[in-house]
């Protein structure tokens, strides 16, 4: 028989999961009803309203994909490319890299737009290869690109994307709940994201949102999308007014994001944002003085992911297993071409707080000096 | 500001979600771990054996897919499956049905083997069709066909097909913890099945074990994986040893099916499925002594989920929607050309109990005899 699950009480402070709050915890425990239990659609409503709200978007279809960011991902992609279509993706680090193999996947033609990893992708690039492809079906870029710590901006590429036949297209997976997002104000048709790191809900839902200008490419494709399981045209069916069952909705993990979206609003989202930014701030200073330097470029950083070089000398797997071993705080290593160069330190939704970044910097103090 | 999560208790006996014990819901209050965690990877390899445990299997490539039943499905077919490959499915309700559409999705050429719903398929049909096909990659049947209760005989499919290049692909989803599945010795080569149904989890994970013989064809594809979220060669870099970062696992969710099974194993595979029959006992006689007959041929029938006909005039919508608002007990309704034809009752894990079964009775008796 197998040990009783007991792990330790970690400070989680990589690129996510993030902590849970203990309401979003005990939400889990609330009894199932069934997947087209009135009460349960009722449950789901709300959900999918809340999702909008946090992405600030009134598009109706938008709801949470029955899987992880990654699946949101490639349902994003899967239901708009069809074999030998154009798109447009930016690529500055692994998640770029990973829109890419999602994309070539469904048989389309990626034209790439690459800046090196810690830069952001130049905006007027994109747009000059948008007017080149006017017939490209979207264009991709990831807004807070998870392996390097940088922001993307959107506003203008986005402004102009909306006098075009290209939708646009964006990664938001360690944004959401994180910095602004405005879907509709910024011109963004399709964005998906995940629950572990902005929102500090569990990792296993991936919120999407879709505008009309996309669900109009959706619902005039010649072939069916090759994946089932992410098919909007069924899955609107479930999560629209029809409720024609698809598959079983994942109950538990909605009550949590059902749960930890009200927990954002109580708070509000712009308090929550400005709570990120000063625990950033706080960590950015302190880090500064232990001789940590920023791997994104200046101007285009993250409050709530920071990728960070170490101090000159110091091996950072050992002293990053030593923060898990002696302090119970996790901090992530790098990813690709970067992995054993960089950490990544998220201060993500319950994380962003004085409390977390105090731990943080005391515990690197007392191994750094020693 | 929408209001707190306050669904009704229910009991619910329709084709799932079952309900789930304390201990299941109280492991997915366990304070969250990262994904590569040392600690977390030990909790994946406990939950992986105890996954290979309840489907009878030493299959090294055995773990949950992020996703719920119909994502195991899709992992299923689009790791084996290239274009223009031919597969081999019997159809006889929903799920026949759905897989057809998922395997049509990868570009395969499907051979449909047919039966009548509430019928199981005739075995010496399905051999014949393979033999007359030799070069197809699988042949697929659903063990417990969830839309008609048809249990589908298997141990002489699979001893046909171990002496053959076809792998055999089986959906367990309304099987796996209810009813024996002895995937080694009936000769699986690939089964899905879900997590809410007779292992009394929420919803939200998909058991997959995959044999060495499909292994090979897996690792021999001239083609990538059309879906990136499900590909193995990715997925068995995180579940196995190397522990390459693919996706976020749902790490409440694996929590949860870690204690499921572990609350399986206190039981025995033996006495639960024993449960299982001896509730269904109890139910079919009372049901009977009501005027409800049996959509399932006789012999064929599942113990852990019953389709019926009701009453003559009595309206099953009605009635349905009495016990759900007035009682708290849910059934299903019947699902494609069944639909307002049968009820499926379903005594899954935790409610294969005489307490349940007198619940439904008791409420039954008082409604019709009113």
């Amino acid at each position: 028989m197998v040990s009783q699950l007991k792990p330790s009480t970690r400070l989680l402070l990589g690129p996510g999961p993030s902590n849970v709050s203990y309401r979003v915890l005990r939400a889990m425990c609330t009894p199932l009803v069934g997947h087209l239990d009135p009460q349960f659609l009722e449950i789901m409503d709300e959900t999918c309203q809340m999702v909008r709200d946090v992405y600030q978007t009134s598009n109706q279809m938008t709801f949470p994909v029955s899987g992880t960011g990654s699946a949101g991902m490639e349902a994003s992609f899967v239901n708009i490319l069809e074999p030998g279509d154009k798109v447009i993706i930016g690529v500055n680090g692994v998640f770029g890299m990973r829109m890419k193999d999602v994309a070539a996947r469904c048989g389309a033609q990626v034209i790439e737009v690459e800046a090196e990893w810690g830069q952001p992708l130049d905006v007027q690039q994109l747009i000059e290869t948008c007017q080149a492809n006017p017939d490209a079906k979207a264009c991709a870029v990831v807004f807070a690109e998870t392996s390097t710590g940088v922001r993307q901006p959107l506003e203008e590429l986005g402004a102009h994307l909306k006098n075009t036949e290209i939708l646009f297209l964006v990664d938001a997976v360690t944004a959401l709940g994180a910095i602004d997002l405005q879907v509709d104000n910024w011109g963004i048709d399709i964005c998906y994201a995940c629950t572990q790191k902005g929102l500090s809900v569990p990792p296993g839902l991936s919120p999407v949102t879709f505008s009309p200008k996309a669900m109009n490419v959706v619902n005039n494709r010649k072939s069916k999308v090759q994946s089932w399981y992410l098919d909007l045209s069924m899955l609107g069916k479930y999560w629209g007014e029809e409720r024609v069952y698809h598959h079983t909705a994942p109950i538990s993990m909605i009550y949590a994001l059902n749960e930890g979206l009200r927990v954002i609003f109580e708070e509000g989202l712009a308090k929550r944002f400005e709570r990120h930014a000063a625990a950033s701030r706080s960590l950015a200073a302190g880090l500064g003085k232990l001789g940590f330097s920023f791997f994104a470029a200046e101007g285009y950083r993250l409050p709530q992911l920071m990728a960070v070089y170490l101090p000159d000398g110091v091996a950072e797997g050992n002293l990053r297993n030593t923060l898990l071993t002696k302090y119970d705080i996790e901090v992530g290593g790098g990813l690709g071409p970067v992995a054993g160069k960089i950490w990544r330190i998220g201060l993500l939704g319950e994380n962003a707080r004085s409390q977390a970044v105090a731990a943080l910097l005391y515990a690197l103090n007392q191994e750094l000096a020693a």
